[in-house]
C-alpha cells in the first residue's frame, strides 16, 4: 500500500501551515488566491480528503466517541474517564465528555446530539443507567439506541437496557468487606449514605444483609434521603446521628468514599479515636481516600483495568459492527486495607 | 426561512429512527432495501444534509471544541472542565476533552489532531502553558496555531504566546491571603509546593516576598523537588521536614490544597493542633478543602464564573472569526476563610 497522504504532506508540499491547507478545503476562514489554488491542485493531484470527511464518506466512522457522565468534578467518574481516555486516544479516537447532572431529559438531549454528530459509539454512566425506577420511555430510548450505535453502559447492572454493561461486582465487594470486617473481630456494622432508587446501592444493601445473616454479624443500613445521598456532606449529618445511639455501631461503612470522609470529620469532631473508637469503610478508592489524617479501607474498582474494559468493550463493537446484545462484564473489584479500621 | 429540516423530521416521516437515518446516509451498518430507498428519497426531497456534514461545508463549523488538560482526575482541572462545559453544551458545542499528562510532545500530538478534526476552537491548561522554560519551537507551535484557529489558554500569563488568556490574578490572591495572615496575627509564614519551573508557582512566590517586605513579615519559601510537586504526597513530606525545624512557622501556605492537605496529615500525625500549633492554608477551593476535619482556608478561583469567561472568550472568537490577540482576563480570585486558620 502506498503511503497515506496527510494534511501535513500536502502542507508541506505547498509550503504552508496544515491549518491553512483546513481553510483552504474546508473553505473556512482567509487564505490567499494564490495558496488557494495551490493546495487545491495539489489535493486533487493526491485525491486527498481529510481525516473527517473521508472517514465519514469512505469508511463511515468518525472516530469520535461520547462519554456521559454525571459529573466530572466527582473522582469516580473522573478516574473512569482517565482511564479510558488514554486508551481511546491510543487508538485515534476522540472522546467528547459531557456533563448530565444525572438529569434524564438532559441525557437524552445529550445522546440526541451524539448521534446527530454520527459518533462511533457512546459510553453512558451514572443518571439512569443507575436508576431503580426509570420511566420505560428512558429505558425504550436506550434499547433503540444501542440497536443503532455501539453502547457501554458502565456502574450497575443493565439487563433491562439490553446493552453492553461494564460494571463493578458490587457483590463481590461487599462480601470480601464484611468478611474481612468479622475476620477483624467487628460485629455491629451500618452502612451509611446512598438509597434504593439507586441500583448499586440496592445491591449492596441486599448483599450486606444476605452475607450478615450467613456470617452472623449484626448489620444495620441507614439510607440517607436528599438530593445528596452519595456526598460528604451526607456522610457527615448521617455519622452525627449514628454518634448519638447507643450501642453505637462499631463500623460504619460508607456508600462511597465521599460520605466516609464525611463519617471520619464527625468522629473526630467528636473527639472520638479512628479505628479504636469507631471504624469507618469506603468504597470506590478516590485519592482522597489516602490523603485524610486516616486513610479510608474501601473498595477499589480497579479504575486501570475498569476504563481499559470499557474502551475494550465499545472498540469491538465499533470494529466488528457488531451489537454486543447485554453482554455483561463483571469487574472484581479488590479490598484495599488502611487505617480507618483495626 | 423554511424550518430547517433535522434527521429526527426524515426519521418520522420514514418511520423508521434517527438512527436508521443516519446509517442510510453514511452507509455504515445494516438499513433493509425498502427503507434505504424511502430515506434517500426523502433526503433527496428536503435537499438534507446531516449536521456534521452540513455544518462542515456549508457554515464552515462543526460545533466541536477541544480542550487539554495534564489530568482530570485533579480537581482544579476537573471544575473548570464542568464549568465550561455547561455553557459549550448549551450553546451546541461538543467538547472534546483529553488529558496531556502535561507531556509537551504529547500536547503536540493532541493539537494535531484536534486540528485535522476541524475543531472550532481550543482550549489548553496545564503542561506547557504554565512552564516557565519551555522550548522554543512548543511555543512557536500555540503561536502558529492561534492564528489559524480560535484559542484560549488558561492558568497562567500567556504573553509569550500571543494567544488569548484567562487567568486568576495570583498576585492579587496571595496579597489577599497575607494581609489577612498579618491581620490574625501571624508573623512567621512558609510557601511549600510548587515550583520555580511552574508559573503560577513563581508568580505566587514573587509576590509571597514582595508583600512580605512590605508588611513586615517573616516569608520563606520552600519548594519541593521531583515530580510531584503539586501532590498530596508533596505537602505531607515537606510538612514532616519544616516540623522538625526550631523556630516552626506559624502557618504553612500550600501551593494548592493538595499539598496542604498532605500537610495538615502530617501536623495531625505528629499530635498538633490545627490551628491552635499550626495553621494551614491552601489554593484551588477544591471540594476536599472542606472534606477534612479540619477544612483549608484557601483561594478560591471562583470556578463558575472562570469556566464561563473560559467559554465566552472562546465563543467570541468563533463567532467573530477574529484572533484575539493577546487579549488577556484576569479573574479576581476569592479568599476562603475556614478553620484551618485562627
Amino acid at each position: 500500500m502506498p503511503k497515506k497522504i496527510t494534511i501535513y504532506d500536502i502542507a508541506k508540499e505547498a509550503g504552508v501551515s496544515a491549518a491553512t491547507v483546513s481553510r483552504a478545503i474546508t473553505g473556512r476562514g482567509y487564505v490567499s488566491e494564490k495558496n488557494k489554488i495551490l493546495i487545491l491542485s495539489l489535493v486533487d493531484k493526491y485525491n486527498f480528503r481529510p481525516n473527517t470527511f473521508a472517514r465519514n464518506l469512505k469508511t463511515g466512522y468518525t472516530k469520535m466517541i461520547g462519554f456521559i457522565v454525571p459529573h466530572i468534578g466527582n473522582m469516580y467518574f473522573a478516574n473512569v474517564y482517565y482511564e479510558f481516555e488514554k486508551w481511546a486516544s491510543s487508538y485515534g479516537y476522540m472522546t467528547i465528555l459531557l456533563n448530565s447532572k444525572g438529569d434524564y431529559e438532559v441525557e437524552s438531549n445529550l445522546l440526541k446530539a451524539l448521534i446527530e454528530k454520527h459518533v462511533d459509539g457512546i459510553v453512558m454512566m451514572g443518571g439512569r443507567i443507575d436508576a431503580s425506577n426509570l420511566p420505560e420511555d428512558y429505558i425504550k430510548e436506550i434499547n433503540e439506541i444501542r440497536k443503532q450505535i455501539p453502547f457501554v453502559a458502565c456502574g450497575a447492572k443493565t439487563e433491562r437496557f439490553n446493552c453492553s454493561g461494564i460494571y463493578t461486582d458490587d457483590e463481590k465487594g461487599v462480601e470480601e468487606l464484611l468478611v474481612y470486617l468479622k475476620n477483624r473481630g467487628y460485629q455491629r456494622i451500618t452502612l451509611i449514605g446512598g438509597g434504593d432508587e439507586f441500583i448499586p446501592s440496592y445491591i449492596k444493601k441486599q448483599k450486606a444483609i444476605s452475607i450478615a445473616e450467613k456470617l452472623g454479624l449484626d448489620v444495620s443500613v441507614r439510607w440517607l434521603t436528599g438530593n445528596e445521598v452519595f456526598s460528604n456532606r451526607a456522610g457527615y449529618e448521617g455519622m452525627k446521628i449514628l454518634l448519638k445511639e447507643n450501642p453505637r455501631p462499631e463500623v460504619v461503612c460508607g456508600i462511597n468514599d465521599y460520605v466516609a470522609m464525611g463519617a471520619i470529620k464527625a468522629v473526630m469532631e467528636a473527639g472520638l479515636n479512628i479505628p479504636m473508637d469507631i471504624a469507618i469503610t469506603g468504597f470506590d478508592d478516590v485519592s482522597i481516600a489516602t490523603m485524610t489524617p486516616v486513610q479510608i479501607t474501601t473498595v477499589s474498582p480497579r479504575y486501570e483495568y475498569f476504563g481499559k474494559k470499557v474502551f475494550g468493550s465499545l472498540h469491538k463493537m465499533i470494529k466488528n459492527k457488531t451489537d454486543n446484545h447485554s453482554k455483561m462484564t463483571l469487574i472484581k473489584p479488590e479490598l484495599v486495607i488502611r487505617n480507618s479500621t483495626r
